[in-house]
């Protein structure tokens, strides 16, 4: 299945993009070139134009109107398997809550494919890897970070009442002991009886105000939805963007995958240990999101009917092969929640 | 000469630049998105990273076994020229000194070939400014920066002991009421009768100590001579650079042309004035820099021989067309000397 050639295009494709990180680390680790707070600036420069702007100009090249509905399909399924599974862990294992479930979603269904799934996919699957993967992304930008940090704003709306029980663990960040969604919903019951429905529907807005807001501040909001305009009119109408604009983005965004992985090397840098959530959530982060995730997704597309390279994309592009990867994933959601 | 669609390439390839330089100049002066800390750390990605991979690119690609003798050799007279004018310029007026000449040399001599003039050139000039792109940038780098930087440093060790007169002016930067050589060189000459042979030579040492000290500093230093080493393995005995290797280097010089654009944007932001020198210093070296260079390159050439579109290349790389190049000058040369 896989050649060695295969195997070269992928290390020549993804090794940079660690030796990239390493520097980063390194300069802050060793070298001390970079304070805490220059690593903010460059952040902040990667999070508002490097990533925005990368993420604009592969939704921007995606053809909204030939879009393969299976793929799109199998991608939702996909979701929801993983919701269901790991709903189905928590109710068995007795804890965990919706910090669980949106680590546990982000890790086995959300790969990084713009930074590290766009030069992997390339390397292996070449031009259909240019139809497909826009789609992929189309679908993690516009629906699944947004339905995530949807969950993210529900979860930090509601330890606002159970704020004893879950401020000892919260700063873990793995919420292992952290209250549970059912224990959480069950008091709710009991206290919303006397709510009227009203008071009800408030927090809900409020929750939906507060999601509102940070995305509103995303640039990568904006990035994404005036790319999913361009691609409307481009593809429907046939206008192509002026050779003046089209460079400026490309200026800028040319850069942005390695200035991300930058970013993400200063982000381990910044951390005290590479891996921050201890040994043992490390092995269930590592299950997730290379053997539950891509399982589930196998599923999924078989049960809708990928074939070929279809069903190999949207399996590979789950699998970034390695251990950084925890980082990237926390790094982009709080790129996203920027 | 010049056809509408030369017009149309040129802004195709500049406007990018200035809207990234723009971009830049609102984050902070109206967004203020980042502090003048966090600044600092972008700048400093850029003068270790960004720039010094963008040379080692360019100049790796220099076929140092076919440069362009006659090339060459106008440049050098161009230098020479250009350094004589400004002699007899700052004796005839009676006052300047080293900075003017500095300044002078940096403003007529030195275009800012590696950001400006790269998309420039290409845009006007195709396929044959890829060849002698590299050629000119290379004298640049390996000469012309490192010996204004021993120029530097001796004007640098010479105020220390005529501090008083120049101190009240030093701080704006223009050097107009500066000390000027001819005066400072009587002064030494007086002092000096006295002073033994040995006493010189210790001198002249520790400033070249001080000059080689800033280039062992500067990652450009490093950049350049392995560019220049590995351009003459490359082209004598045919070998290629590893793909990982290239990949590597490709995935953070590729963003460095708008990094550097947005750092000379942020440097803009830090002036409290964008013409931080005066309007009548603004047009003596706006003069300088698009009358007096460009004259003296063309009389150099048209001595040494240089015909079509290699004059041609040789003066419009000296015509950045605008403003702000007076601060990519400034901002070069401290990066340069991080």
């Amino acid at each position: 299945m896989i050649s060695l050639i295969d195997v070269y295009h992928v290390v020549t494709a993804t090794v940079p993009l660690y030796v990239t990180m390493f520097l980063a680390y390194i300069c802050v680790k060793w070298w001390k070139l970079f304070t805490p707070d220059q690593c903010v600036g460059i952040n902040k420069f990667v999070a508002n134009f490097s990533v925005p702007l990368l993420s604009f100009q592969v939704i921007s090249s995606n053809n909204i109107y030939k879009m393969s509905l299976k793929l799109i399909y199998a991608d939702c399924v996909q979701k929801f398997l993983a919701f269901f599974v790991l709903i189905v862990i928590i109710k068995m294992s007795d804890r965990g809550g919706l910090k669980w479930i949106i680590t546990g979603l982000s890790l086995s269904t959300l790969p990084n494919t713009l930074i590290l799934g766009i030069p992997l996919m390339k390397a292996m699957y070449k031009d259909e890897s240019d139809i497909l993967l826009p789609q992929i992304i189309f679908l993690q930008s516009m629906i699944w970070y947004n339905f995530l940090l949807f969950l993210h704003e529900l979860d930090a709306a509601i330890p606002a009442r159970t704020m004893p029980a879950s401020s000892s663990t919260s700063s873990q960040g793995t919420g292992e002991s952290e209250t549970s969604l059912e224990v959480q919903s069950k008091e709710d019951e009991g206290e919303e009886r006397g709510e009227t429905r009203s008071q009800r529907k408030m927090r809900i807005l409020i929750i939906l105000m507060k999601v509102g807001k940070k995305l509103i501040m995303n640039p990568n909001t904006y990035a994404t939805f005036i790319g999913l305009i361009w691609a409307s009119i481009h593809f429907r109408w046939g206008v192509d963007m002026p050779d003046v604009v089209k460079q400026s983005i490309t200026i800028l965004s040319s850069g942005g995958l390695g200035m991300a992985t930058f970013s993400l090397g200063l982000f381990m840098a910044s951390n005290s240990s590479i891996i921050a959530c201890g040994p043992r959530m490390t092995m269930v982060a590592m299950g997730l999101k290379f053997l539950v995730g891509p399982a589930l997704m196998a599923v999924a597309s078989i049960v809708i009917g990928l074939r070929d390279t279809m069903l190999k994309v949207a399996i590979v592009q789950l699998y970034p092969k390695e251990l950084f990867l925890l980082f990237l994933q926390e790094s982009i959601m709080s790129n996203q929640q920027f």
